[in-house]
């Protein structure tokens, strides 16, 4: 006999747990640099696709088949009975369909602490092998009937059977791996990098937050009976309240610690509380949650800093901490604010302590088998990516994609269009029209250069802040300086710019974007171009910037061939 | 006893309710400028987690601890009885969760319309009084068992309780901050001032449609019985024909207006036949719903326009005529097409006195509460940005940001990197094997000016409109001109491009995207350069560009080391 | 009589499947070009807008208004008695919503094909002809109780009825239409034209694949009875696998084929085994489903070099071979892998006959009647934009849209900014205390150049790879050169990049990356920058770039006023 409510509650949250996915690969492309963008969506693609087959014919099994202490059963494609491990009134494939998602979201954690330097084929096989064994294995522990579910340890949704799993295997990998080139100067000390896109990643941090609901709501796997009912309500408020408290937090003490509340650090923080609560959300009461939140709102920021500046991992979306460090925590808390059997709640010490037990234990499972399989995978296929394909991005030379933004701002029109065009027979009628409505005497006017030899023509570029650019203009428009070429381009000099943090790391900024402007003039003078130039420009600050003056040959207007002085009159 | 049905409903709808948030940021993000995208991001992540915390501290009691005819009580982290207010078959927990994440959408329709210029303190503090205060008295009054309630105000999801109080709200502030810097000019003409993501603005406008038919459809707050379930089906549909419905009128009449279909105002027309349709979705018909959107579609364009052009109130998104303006007329409509009491209904004009009663009352309690609020944030810590800030933009002033989009278009390799990686010793090696590898005469080479000065080498700029570049770059290699460099740039003329239109207001255009292209040449000719590049880029028509002739002194080509005339032929 | 779970899971599947308009929208973005940016948005947020009212007056009423074999009735807002169709317990406008949204799914479908060079009013009017009677008439046959469903043609979730009726009228489109200028060089041979965001174009595939569990799963319209609650869990594992294991075949041929996993394909990949196993999701086993989504991510690959290189007809974004090859592929291969009626599982050949019967006579129907509307519009009022409008973009001409990103990324401040705020009092108090400031003597400092003639400035123009501008930074400051300005532009010689492939089509890029470093010397000898800029740029391979020689004739620094040789000298 199946349950509506129980299947459709199972099945609505897979799907939202599958969601993660999306989440996932914009927090993990948004923090970390465009050249990588493709890359690491393939790798979150991937982990999802290679791990729900390999669940299916390994994992599935292992987790679930059997109630031995350490490991279940061997059952490739899901053939065996489970009547005993699946949620009253749920059907077996229901329950492979969430199980599945949640072996992905462990997975999936991997690829951000390794981004940007580890070899697609290796993510691949590793991601398969923590799929088929490493996560089943500790899951069987925890969720499947083990040694661990047996001794009373309490891991609602995951904090650590998903969570410190996907964290513990990207700290090993990540270690294993070195960081990025660039990441550490050469006395060690820790460079920013910024990611591509905060707003992406912004909207993954949404839409984890989003599914989340379904990650810890789902995990009762039923909605029947008043208490089940209680308890989803109770879960939505708890998940909720922790990772609310935890964003406040983490953006307090980056207020604190950075001078300004930063936002990348702000949005870890609202991860870190949602995975601190994961553990305990059907057990901790909205002010418990609150609490969880708290402490893990405060603790991602320092395990952030520990693993940056400390440990020197380079973890570039802040996986391990988020996952690793607050899925632990979460365990560990839900033995003091479980409301029922916490120490703070007058439970005692024994949940505190099969909780820290269930954390080692896991931890060192985890460990272990990692350092195995990244070590292998190290001394077989490689695990890192050449220093030249980590410089040009794994984009190019790992997925042959010039760019995941090829087309974002072309500096021109694709090469192929025009050519494609001009041997379209329509547009070649028109380019011989072209040749009999210019008048033939353009070429005649070019060649008077000797006009061109009474005048001299001047070009002065500036060089200076984009903000003053406006100011410029209207100056130049006041001295009758109508036309001129205005380009983004970097200033590099021995100024420096405001010290700004990105992720409780100094940013360096000794190339600063400015704006050169080049003006050819004739009839104007030059001095006045300058002074006037200057008055505008003049702070009296550093960064005023620098006016070169050039001697121009010749001046053509293309439209009317005009040459030399008149070139530079009249419109356009 | 609670209901499986009802408990689902309600707790998936919040989680719709939920990632709302995701919709507003990325409709806020995209439509304002790049270098406030943290800021924006920042202070919708923000306004939900403060907004959770304080609605569970105090808002919730207010607004549902006791029928006061204008207050709840005062209730702290819920710990009172709600059991005449929660509805039935629903745990308190989970008409919590799908209240706070209500009260969370008021708060952060205000961010949108004071977007990129207030100070992110001020914003924190005026979204926890929201939260806290404004929005749960009127709530109480409409939902709460208030005197609205009492008098029969029908409001279903919340034109008024939620979008119009979070109208008014971005309306007050709105108008005490003023308008962005630049946003009028010295006359008081509005310029359009374009965002920066028009697809990530689409992105949320989809996720805000998806989203309502939990907004809309779990305000049934019930998923039992044979009304309410009809009723679920038949809100879904009103929900969806006002939204396209109110696409389709506004795509009309920009059409209309501007001579061609705008995307973002129809964006907001999609929003506004949301919003419109939100206080009768249960009540009237598909075709009253069809109606409502329609006006709702038509009105906006105007609501727009008014506080752009008239009232010079200056709303970076839209969100005081979305919400504000279209969620007062729905609810006023109601009372028009409300199928039992609705005035075309034969149902009399009672309901529809008491709509107008409900919205002049909530329009005057929020506007009332909502200036004390913000004058006394302006006298106190101040509510705007100094102008500094707001030129250079809030991401770096209040975030520490350098930019959200640091590393999307490096100019060049991120600095750390190459410095990191000269500093490896790996690299030091082939340093040192590449002075060996380099012909030790290239100095020489370098040094023997003398070729340089027997020929004349000239740089021949051109400056053309890009889509021309392709034409260009035939005629030169028709020429065996093989060699050019591009780069984008803007032309600053007096010439004039089309006027377009963004969101009603004309877009100036007096810095043009051209490129520049230079070729240094010395066998071939300069006056056939230039003459087939007249060719190449004549049209006739103003913005063909211009040509300019400068001396070269010398050139070197750095693999070979050749100079002056070798290095311009060949290969490269 | 309803039922809260089956209304429930309808409404639920319907939020979702409405949401996948946000993964067509993504998708078909983020695969084409910005130009076209707004355009497509438009598109997908119109067939979406315009097919809600257009499928309650029409299209639903066609569709199952009656049990004809060919054609319901004309029912204008659904106002008949639908019970005998409508699923059990669902109320009939929970059972309209979720008609209406698996509508517009097969409307969206054309516009990717089509994008970027189709008329915007085109595509509206052609859009409602799908969504009144195409999509009914053939919906009818299959699932309004029409021939196909009578003789037991099996399409569970829509492989025929919505995504091949779909892909076909994407065929018929762009094959009348023709393909994008530039698509094809004038031998025919096929150009890769890349999109511009592969990040939210992957995004769309995670919402598709997120949004088809409601779109399969949801299609059991019944959430009662253990028989449907177990198909239910079947359908959510059989979507997933055929998914997973697409986007893995996918990968491997392209890892093949093109020598690197591509990332695109694969995106398509994914939707492909969704789409292949739609038809079946309810009567295949996980392994059935696991080769359907094999030969569905094989198949996909060869489909799309098919029509790219073969048929020569232009698909942007694979809809044609994603929707049409797979919607058909699916279909049939039900006919296999039925666990009950397919021939591989001992059945027999019927259901494989009826299968292929109904691919073959829909594909025909929406043949036939897209060739008369296509022909219909492109005789009247015209199919395809003008060249100009293509070249230059259809945001710009269609929507009067300067840009989609048009503030992403500003050469230089806002032009009304600064204008509005020079306007403002406190500035221009601001400017006169700032002549002040100036040292009164700076104009004669500029105009003292005899000092400038004493020395002999020169600027040396540095074009090289990106990759070696920091080895070049730090050989400059070694001989103290510390200002320079670096720009980044392409160069364009016939120096040729590694060939890449984009979807199967090599990617030319001569237009190659580079940047271009400036410095100004006078004591500094130039032959010293000269042969230490060419120490760190040599590499020995082609595209280690060139060196100008300028003469400068002056340099002011504007923050002193010092001109000539001063000017160069100390910070800044």
């Amino acid at each position: 006999m199946y349950s509506s409510a129980n299947t459709i509650w199972v099945l609505v949250a897979a799907a939202l747990v599958f969601f993660m996915q999306a989440g996932f690969a914009m927090v993990e492309t948004g923090f970390t640099r465009a050249k990588n963008a493709g890359n690491i969506i393939m790798k979150n693609l991937m982990d999802f696709s290679l791990g729900t087959p390999i669940y299916w014919l390994l994992g599935f099994g292992i987790m679930f088949g059997g109630s031995g202490a350490l490991i279940g059963s061997f059952d490739p494609m899901v053939r065996g009975d489970y009547s005993s491990v699946t949620p009253e009134g749920v059907p077996l494939m229901a329950f492979l369909i969430f199980q599945t998602v949640f072996c992905a979201t462990a997975a999936t954690i991997v690829s951000g602490a390794m981004a940007e330097r580890t070899k697609f084929s290796a993510y691949c096989i590793y991601s398969m092998v923590i799929s088929a064994v490493v996560y089943p294995v500790s899951g069987h522990w925890i969720w499947g009937g083990g040694w661990l579910s047996q001794l009373g340890f309490h891991d609602f949704a995951g904090s650590t059977a998903v969570h410190m799993v996907g964290g513990v295997a990207a700290l090993v990998g990540a270690k294993i791996l070195g960081p990025r080139i660039g990441k550490y100067d050469a006395k060690g000390k820790p460079k920013a990098i910024p990611g591509h896109s905060l707003t992406l990643g912004a909207l993954g941090v949404f839409i984890l937050w989003f599914c989340w609901f379904g990650f810890n709501g789902g995990s009762t796997v039923s909605a029947t009976g008043d208490d089940v009912l209680a308890s989803m309500g109770s879960i939505f408020v708890t998940t909720n309240m922790a990772a609310a408290v935890a964003s406040i937090a983490t953006m307090c003490v980056t207020w604190i610690r950075y001078k300004k509340p930063d936002v990348s650090m702000t949005l870890n923080g609202s991860l870190a509380g949602l995975v601190g609560v994961t553990a305990g959300a059907d057990v901790v009461s909205p002010l418990g949650a609150a609490i969880i939140g708290l402490i893990s709102g405060i603790v991602i920021v320092f395990a952030v800093e520990l693993f940056d500046k400390v440990l020197k991992i380079d973890d570039p979306v802040g996986a391990i901490s988020v996952h690793g460090v607050c899925g632990a925590l979460g365990t560990i808390l839900t033995g003091l604010f479980d409301t029922e059997n916490g120490l703070l709640y007058g439970g005692g010490i024994d949940l505190l302590l099969v909780q820290i037990t269930g954390v080692l234990a896991v931890a060192a499972w985890v460990t272990v088998t990692m350092i195995i399989v990244f070590l292998a995978i190290k001394f077989t296929i490689g695990l890192r990516v050449s220093q030249e394909e980590e410089i040009d991005g794994l984009d190019i030379h790992e997925h042959g994609l010039v760019s995941a933004y090829a087309d974002f701002m072309p500096a021109v029109e694709m090469p192929s269009e025009a050519a494609a065009a001009a041997a379209d027979s329509g547009l070649k009628a028109a380019t011989k029209s072209l040749s009999e409505s210019v008048p033939v005497t353009y070429i005649k006017e070019v060649k008077e250069t000797k006009e061109a030899k009474e005048y001299k023509f001047t070009k002065i570029e500036i060089i200076t802040r984009p903000s003053k650019f406006e100011a410029l203009k209207a100056a130049m428009n006041a001295i009758e300086v109508t036309g001129m070429t205005v380009t983004h381009v970097l200033g590099c000099g021995v100024q420096k710019g405001a010290t700004e943090y990105y992720r409780g790391v100094p940013v360096e900024m000794n190339l600063l974007p400015k704006v050169q402007v080049e003006i050819v003039v004739s009839k104007v003078p030059v001095d006045l171009v300058i002074n006037e130039a200057r008055k505008a420009l003049y702070t009296g600050k550093i960064g005023d910037g620098k006016i070169f003056v050039y001697d121009v040959e010749n001046v053509v207007k293309v439209r009317t061939g005009e040459t030399g002085y008149d070139a530079l009159q009249g419109e356009e």
